[in-house]
């Protein structure tokens, strides 16, 4: 495998053929350097890839891109709001993602349908056409528009999230970029996951797919901030071929780079979004490892990032391995209890399913760090896994309930 | 169906031939009233029916108790203590939870696998046996001990959960009665759910395990305070047969009445316990109706009032019907949107998926009333099922994660 190199201040406009920008048309409530809509544009046609909320309740928003993803036709560009997201509105939802399509290709010159759509923000209420009808097309795209455009889609985020990858294949650099919003509200609501993708590899459809699909699994799908998911999830990989390469279709050492570039971006922008959960304070990366399967180490590593008691406790800065132990035995895989073995931070603390006598002080002060690796061994197999998450604060409830309607 | 009478002040003593004690051991900080070992006995020999904890590291505190339920033997009496789970103690967890059993054996007169163990606290301590070894022996039994057995098995719980109800069957009266305790900590640590239910009647083995299992699935397993599965979960069903009434084992109307009765036990209890759930301050009750099958109601009412986001709206007095509308499609199950009706407390919020004209005052009004009723109705079948939650408040943040080891 040959290297996969950090670009410097990447974002999803790094790829060869991207550009981007955003602007405040009065979406959300007026603030310093706040944008609510963005466009993301390539100068070339995309074999797209997408995987989408699980909800009953999706978004026409997400209707519209998830159609484009199974027509398997190209696209051109995105469009994605934040401050409402155009969820559980009746008919008008749908009449109003076609319509936000619509503007971006007139600005673009494009088709409506080569348009996708995206929307995060307060459920329940109708786009503001007016004003989306009134900025939108006035956009400036640039080619380091990246920034503006992971401006664009925040919430209730603290700070920007992007990144970008790139590696050699056929003799030519290939670039892998992307950006991302956290959940969060916007009014007093829930809100959503948006990832978008970038590359200039030319890529077989199918395989795109199918690592996208991977990929996700390893990393968005690992991540927890408050169990709830979203209405609007989306995360899209577009590919526009711009730096002509031989087409990678899997099997061969640009395939494996292809997939540990996307890897290495899904896994920065998931362990971001965990970082800046609402409230939060510190990132929780649980590892477990010596699992049966690596399925039931990313399962048994999810129940820990996202028990609450575990969340509360490391936010108390409490090595309660108590906890853990039942976070870890919560998500009902294979264990040996005499076998368990718990670091904080690569500091042990239990041995044999016990706890072993360890500095206290020294772990309390580990807890402070802003990141905590929770690492669970159970040696019964091979499996390893993954997962992220952030303590639970007064903060968050706070956030979510200060606000009464 | 005849009718199931409420006992006034009824306990799990209240059903012939049981008696129970409690006393203070200083297995939990001293306190006024509290106790920390409870003894529960019948005068003869009850058939149990059991429900455990699926976490996959339990206390040997359920191994002994599960142990005796899959025996098939008639046990006589249990010993429960609060303040230490004697869970993830190595070998010594075992040897502690049968010598309870002999403690109590000795005390009560009987065998020592005539007893059933149960355990509630910090997790990864072992048990104080020398406390235990003097303070049960000295345990009073009486026949309105229900009190002092409910009071020894509480932990964070702020108030004791009881009570009884009878039913006629063949011309005599059948008692069902019940104690539990909920979730909350002791030291920094999750804690436990723990029900006893005793009956005099007479009734059959394999008929009593499956009204059992049916009953808990429609009420113990629809609550939620904080998502986290506890290692020492305990539902134990105790019938010693002294109603003389003729055997209960299904397809007639005393069958009938006994499950109703059980269901009224149970459903009381667990309601109980979402209402104590720690810093709660409101109990939520969410009803879903016209779905396909009650499972899939069921399941969404669990997805609801499990929801943190729902949980804060609702702490918040915040009427935020698009995060219920979240947490009902993260359930996954069959929906058609535009079907959707919401209602709190009966006031209608939201028609054909969308946001109807409601007095919001009046809502907000209802979310102050500490018992509030999210109902959905989806119009897509028959299905209806109800679960109980609390809301998230930042007492429950500050609650587990404030006392630093």
């Amino acid at each position: 495998m040959s290297q996969i190199t950090p670009v410097p201040d990447g974002t999803v406009t790094s790829a060869i053929g991207f550009s981007a920008g955003g602007i405040f048309a009065g979406i959300k409530t007026r603030g310093e350097g706040k944008k609510d809509i963005g466009l993301l544009y390539s100068d070339r046609p995309c074999d797209i890839a997408g995987t989408f909320s699980q909800n009953s309740v999706v978004s026409p928003s997400v209707t519209v891109t998830r159609g484009l993803v199974q027509s398997g036709k190209t696209i051109r560009g995105v469009i994605a709001n934040s401050g409402c997201a155009n969820c559980a509105v009746g008919e008008q939802g749908l009449i109003d993602a076609n319509e936000m399509a619509a503007i971006a290709a007139v600005r673009l010159g494009v088709d409506a349908d080569e348009i996708a759509v995206a929307s995060t923000g307060v459920i329940g209420v109708e786009l503001p056409m007016a004003l989306i009808r009134e900025h939108a097309p006035k956009i400036q795209m640039t080619d380091d528009g990246g920034d503006e455009f992971a401006t664009a889609i925040l919430t209730t985020d603290t700070h920007i999230k992007h990144i970008a990858a790139t590696f050699r294949a056929s003799g030519t650099t290939v670039t892998v970029g992307g950006v991302a919003k956290g959940a969060g509200m916007i009014h007093p609501n829930m809100a959503t996951m948006l990832a978008f993708i970038t590359t200039d590899a030319e890529i077989d459809s199918a395989f795109m797919r199918q690592t996208l699909t991977d990929v996700v699994d390893l990393t968005f799908n690992q991540i927890d901030i408050d169990g709830d998911q979203s209405t609007n999830d989306t995360v899209l990989l577009m590919a526009n071929g711009a730096a002509g390469n031989q087409t990678i279709s899997g099997g061969d050492e640009a395939s494996a780079d292809f997939r540990q570039a996307l890897y290495t971006v899904c896994r920065h922008l998931g362990r971001e979004l965990a970082r800046d959960g609402e409230g939060a304070r510190t990132l929780i990366t649980a590892i477990v490892e010596g699992a049966r399967s690596d399925e039931d180490a990313r399962k048994a590593a999810r129940s820990i990032a996202s028990s609450l008691l575990v969340k509360t406790a490391i936010y108390g800065r409490d090595p309660n391995w108590g906890r853990i132990l039942m976070a870890l035995g919560k998500s009902e895989i294979e264990l040996e209890e005499p076998k368990i073995r718990v670091f904080v931070n690569d500091i042990q603390i239990v041995s044999e399913g016990k706890a072993i006598a360890y500095n206290v002080q020294s772990v309390v002060s580990a807890l402070g760090e802003g990141e905590v690796r929770l690492r669970v061994s159970l040696d019964v197999g091979e499996g390893r896994g993954e997962a992220w998450g952030c303590d639970l604060t007064e903060e968050y409830v706070v956030f979510n309930s200060a606000y009464t309607t």
